[in-house]
């Protein structure tokens, strides 16, 4: 112990003001911050090779503070170091400790939780949400050996923490991708928000559990520096984990009582608790923190992002990107192809254009269709097994890692994952999501397979771009839409094969439509696999002497174009067509038109949830949503107008 | 094996079952479901406590097949057992071998995926999205040890499906509650769809990982009934597992090839497959297993779901209510209470009532104020710790166990269990959800913590019952709703203690809004903690000299009341506001406006990601809808009018 006095010193100087700043924030989790002093300490002044000024570097040494809630700990030590702030480099400025009065204050760059988007670059990811920091370390990790850096990865979680089952999913994936770069501590203070943890999270059990699947791990002393630095120098072949006994509320007595959460203390409180840290301070005849000048060592290199091009995949000829296809023939002969397919011969040749690119699937890459990818670019595609909420956290850090990286599965799978997309784009990540086998039309396997509320999810989304192809032509134009975006965009394509719509001329922008049949009696709306479905509605009404106009709103939220025009204006009659449940294309163009006083506009969409049916077409009459329903519907639409 | 030729030769005609059946769909998945082939013979045969005509008996054993692709085997066995098919006991009739050609045809019982709201009630939850049937099985085995039942609960999972997390949360929630009336086989076929499984799910780490967790496991091979039943007999004071080496296509030679996952075999193959498995059995002189009849042994009791009775709440007294509780001087002195711990004090009440209502937390009942419940009923009450996803799928194992189960945590964490919840819900689960912390209101925690997209999500879904109390007496009669909706329902609930609106003649109704202040010259609609930014609102422009009608939304889907009434006026000038993304109670107006061409509607919402504000105030403020800049949308608006 007598070697790291000046550590102690640290470590004492920086649970003081984790106290001082929460109580001036008048909320906050001091405690669970305190439970990490040393652990920081030991990291972020001695361990780590980064330098504060420049949290920008590729090759510097990482942090991930799983069990968010703790950061006071993490910003007191940032201070303390004069640590970067700001969103690029240009703008930054270094953070004091008087800054840290800041905390939760709407113009600080100090949330509640870590987010980088609001400023902290020292972080790579929002947290915050428990169980997800590990998945994206493992990603920062997979990135930095993908470039064969030099760079570490480090990551805390509480021991509560480690029952959210993802952390399992980012176990494994570890071990997968022999992240040896990986080294994770686990808070482990036996107490949770409302009670003590479960024996299930004991420390023997974490270390049963993290050996059981292949880790290197062991337990210590999460206060001793000794126990630190022995396991951070230990030899490991793969990922490695300390369990670290730790005292919830370290330092400071009245912290330390189960249900002392979420909870700073009082002002009386607090003097009492720092005269406590003093007093331990004293008595250890240690120097004063505040006044002891510790670096910790630099990075062995630099190296940045580098600004991407944007990627331009034009009109693909099916022909030439099917040569030696298993698929050549069907296509010759029906030239109908899924925007699945589409989708995945378009990411291949994206994957020629941009080196950063990569993409991640979760053992459905012969369904998603990235296995094209794949196939061509083996090193830049990462298996993420079945396990979607890994799958994501690992794409917002392999995004933070420098890559771009395009995330496939079901789209009904995503949705186990939207906690962590969303956390992700707290962070301000720029995630790219590819959902497969969307909507009703999925027919014989069921609503289980089936991605119903994806629209809605991520139209409601500030920021993100949602794109619908409809055909292969258009799968490629979106896929480029989808590349060439800055901020987080996703795209669902369809099991089906179906027809090509779009000539070479087609044009697609962010929020655009097309129209792709004249008639203005009433229009017909909708994308991906009902656009096909509504050709065959105004087929039906040209039957019954009605012409019908179709639009393809492949892009939401709509911001230009037909669409627009034709919602804005009161003598049109609209009717949306959607295989998912409402809150999709349906609102986005009631919401156009009532804010405007606009079209009429009725919205049909899922009222039940699917079963399965032999085809699309039975399960759609089952629905309510055939053709013929939806002919009849327009028809009474027409007349009521 | 000579003990077991019976079973021998019924797997064979099983096995031949399952390739018919799914060649005659043209789609399924039949090497999964031949993998499976003995031990889903020994189960339902010979096992398994249960009769084949009575799948509602509550004391009868029951099999949760989480690997739900593979459900051809057990719609062979079930076939074969002429087992009870229908809605009800009413309307059941016996399945047939002829029935298994039906097979994903819309008009049949039998669903691509197991789904007993087809009718199919040997099935207690809809399965298909993996890694959930264990946490469904849990849920009933805890059920079942509530009641002191003999029923004994056995799953089905895979071994790539194992990466999913939320295995390893039912793992650790089997323990906690010592589970032994649980038993769980993992088809150890070592091909995954896309690729063969990780070495991270091998039979020697699955069995290491059970082991860790504190379970009783063993590897066996899955088509060796000594083995099998071997396991089954096994002594086990907690929960147990076989990891059972199986074989993908067991039988049949070309369903074993990689890749041959989601795809029947051609008229051919069958045909060969067919005769392969007949060569089998004579050259094991096992008897023909179509002939045998062979009947598990019969249930040791019964027992049957009574009906609920509704429940009635009335009108809080919390002086009374909180006699004695710390928060009383606060009510007291503030005359304000949150929603979340009024609607604490009314699930208390309720649990009062009705003693069939459970309650499950994920260790956060000290926010949610589910503790009121759990001080009251312990018994009834279902700690799930920090696992979301397990603890929705536990709570649907709850409901199909005879529980009512209403589930808790923060809204933002619910996020992360919706795949589970539409699983549920596909499967006719009557979920009652409960979400805290809902709405940028949350301030100081940050996004992270925020329920922001939950209302576009369950505002979608068919037949959800959507409820946003804004006071402490609302909080009571929508608890009220909730309870007694017969289908599933979610509620949201705020941290910020906030005035108490209604009188205690208040009424509310499902699909029901109600005025909270008069006015004419706009309409400002709100739910939650919004209605009382609306109020204030309507002070500001009062002063501007306009009268601000304020509606509360409290419900969705809109049905009925003062809303509809003027949203079909196209006189009428509305502006919906909300503290969470699009797709909420704006979209619903503006759909049910742009339908009729009724009122003009415009909706506030967020438009960026929040941040950390030290209060709610500061974070409105900066997400532009603070009271004024509300105020001055409203007078737009009316301007425009």
């Amino acid at each position: 112990m007598g070697n790291y006095e000046d550590l102690q010193a640290k470590a004492i100087y920086l649970a003081k003001l984790v106290v001082e700043m929460t109580t001036a924030a008048g909320s906050g989790h001091p405690s669970s911050g305190a439970a990490l002093t040393h652990i920081v300490t030991a990291l972020m002044y001695r361990h780590m090779r980064y330098s504060p000024l420049d949290p920008w570097n590729l090759d510097a040494d990482r942090l991930v503070l799983s069990e968010g809630h703790a950061v006071p700990i993490i910003y007191a030590a940032y201070a303390d170091l004069g640590g970067a702030v700001g969103g690029s480099p240009e703008s930054a400025r270094r953070l004091t400790v008087e800054d840290l009065s800041s905390l939760r204050d709407i113009a600080s760059v100090l949330d509640g939780h870590p987010n980088p988007s609001v400023g902290f670059p020292f972080f790579d990811a929002a947290t915050g949400s428990l169980g997800q920091g590990l998945s994206v370390a493992a990603g920062l990790a997979r990135a930095a050996k993908m470039d064969s850096s030099v760079r570490k990865v480090y990551c805390i979680t509480g021991d509560g923490e480690t029952r959210e089952g993802q952390v399992w999913e980012a176990a494994d994936f570890a071990m997968d991708y022999k992240l040896d770069n990986l080294r994770l501590f686990v808070s482990a203070n036996g107490m949770g928000q409302s009670d003590y943890v479960s024996a299930q999270q004991s420390p023997e059990r974490l270390e049963a559990k993290f050996k059981a699947a292949g880790w290197h791990a062991r337990i210590i002393d999460g206060h001793n520096f000794a126990e630190i630095f022995d396991f951070l120098h230990s030899e490991a072949d793969g990922p490695s984990v300390a369990v670290a006994r730790t005292v919830k509320g370290w330092g400071v007595s009245e912290m330390q009582q189960i249900g002392y959460h979420g909870k700073p203390l009082e002002a009386e409180g607090a003097k009492k608790g720092i005269e406590e840290l003093e007093k331990l301070r004293q008595s250890k005849n240690l120097p004063d923190g505040a006044a002891l000048k510790i670096l910790p060592p630099p990075p062995a290199s630099k190296r940045y992002r580098t600004p991407r091009k944007s990627v331009s995949l034009g009109v693909p000829d099916f022909d030439k990107l099917l040569k030696g296809d298993s698929f050549a023939k069907t296509w010759t002969e029906s030239r109908k192809i899924s925007t699945r397919r589409a989708y995945g011969l378009a990411l291949r040749e994206a994957g020629a254009m941009d080196p950063s690119l990569v993409v991640l699937d979760g053992d459905v890459s012969n369904s998603t269709f990235s296995q094209y990818f794949k196939k061509s670019f083996p090193d830049r595609f990462v298996e993420c097994r079945i396990a979607e909420q890994n799958m994501i956290s690992v794409a917002v850090g392999l995004d933070a890692g420098g890559k771009l990286a395009v995330a496939n599965t079901f789209g009904k799978f995503l949705e186990r994952a939207y906690d962590q997309i969303e956390l992700g784009l707290i962070g301000g990540s720029p995630l790219k999501l590819v959902g497969s086998h969307s909507g009703a039309s999925l027919g014989p396997d069921g609503p289980s397979q089936m991605s119903l509320a994806d629209i809605a999810y991520f139209r409601g989304m500030p920021n993100i771009l949602v794109l619908i192809p409809a055909d292969g032509i258009s799968a490629f134009g979106l896929l480029e839409l989808l590349l060439n975006h800055t901020g987080p965009a996703y795209m669902r394509t369809l099991r089906s094969d179906t027809a090509i719509i779009y000539g070479p001329d087609a044009v697609f922008e962010p929020g655009g439509s097309n129209r792709v049949a004249e008639g203005e009696e009433v229009i017909l709306v909708a994308a991906g696999y009902m656009l096909h479905e509504c050709l065959k509605v105004r087929s039906l009404l040209e039957k019954e002497g009605l012409k019908a106009g179709v639009i393809d709103a492949y892009s939401l939220p709509i911001q230009k174009g037909i669409l627009t025009e034709i919602l804005a204006d009161r003598s049109r009659c609209v009717l949306v067509v959607e295989d998912n449940f409402a809150g999709g294309i349906g609102s986005e163009a009631a919401e156009y038109s009532a804010e405007r006083g606009g079209a009429r506009v009725k919205s049909m969409c899922l009222k039940r949830f699917p079963k399965s049916g032999r085809s699309a077409s039975d399960t759609f009459a089952w629905l309510g949503i055939s053709p013929k329903d939806i002919a009849r519907e327009a028809l009474g639409l027409a007349r009521k107008k």
